[in-house]
């Protein structure tokens, strides 16, 4: 599959069938995550698969309340996993303190990103979510205190009635320009 | 070319052939750029491709300094691209906010790798730079003052001596763990 048909094939998946990931296909995707660029190869995070079923309801269940329900879906994920921002060495922290520019948070993006295509090639659904309660997660995963959570992806086979979208999104001419913004 | 094998060609380049990058190919990296996925779809960038060499060298020489000069190589690439942070809409804006995460900062993580790994399935190479003098750069290329630049990409065609690198990286152990930290 070229990288463009990969690309195209990679949607968040909001709808999974009860059919359970193989470790085999995680383990994938996270040589996937691990070879991601980073900055001064910081490789700020690790990684915490959370698919043991009871475990995994009750992590699902943080990532929605009563008012914001838009993650309910994860609940339906047979597994959920959760990015700790791990700490990047010195001369990282103080670049990225002189330029004001939390560094890690863009290498989480391109490792998780890493980790989603290696899914969808592989023919699993993903799900970034941004939005999650931090500290009942961190609790029951026993993610030290002085941690981060970037991000968390649900992961799981879509529903097979599940089709492929179109994508929406902004012209070109509003993302692009040369020489000039 | 299969997504592993793409990641493991796509390295960071430090060593720029004088070859000229053609716009067709930009183009197919903007297209995967364009389609990455963001935070409640808000697609917050804005990628400004300076591929004329005057000014290119004047982009380049705000990369470093004295001091700091680990970019310096950035001004042998013909082409830098300067990828500008875009206001998330609304919802998304208070969302990072009462969750204390820039969101953006993921997203542009994501859509500048779709980026690097498209040049790199087109044989280009790439360098992610995170270390730049912002106000220069945004001056150079009429960037409103209240944007912000989150990250530089050096785009061009390897130096024919340059080697496909063995990737350093932590060990799985380090970064992968199942239902507990």
């Amino acid at each position: 599959m070229s990288f463009f048909d990969l690309i195209k094939t990679r949607q968040s998946v909001r709808k999974y069938s009860g059919k359970p990931v193989e470790r085999e296909k995680i383990e994938k995707c996270m040589v996937a995550a691990r070879l991601a660029p980073s900055a001064g190869n910081s490789q700020p995070w690790k990684y915490v698969i959370v698919d043991d079923f009871e475990l995994k309801e009750k992590v699902a269940k943080e990532t929605y309340s009563s008012l914001v329900k838009f993650n309910k879906f994860a609940e339906q994920a047979p597994v959920i996993v959760v990015i700790v921002i791990e700490k990047a060495p010195l001369v990282t922290q103080i670049g990225a303190m002189i330029k004001k520019k939390e560094f890690s948070l863009i290498d989480i993006g391109i490792s998780s990103e890493h980790f989603c295509l290696q899914a969808a090639e592989q023919g699993l659904g993903t799900c970034m979510l941004g939005w999650f309660n931090e500290k009942p997660i961190k609790k029951l995963l026993k993610i030290p205190k002085n941690k981060t959570i970037g991000l968390l992806i649900s992961l799981g086979y879509s529903e097979s009635d599940y089709k492929l979208r179109d994508k929406i999104r902004k012209d070109t001419d509003k993302i692009l320009s040369y020489n000039e913004y």
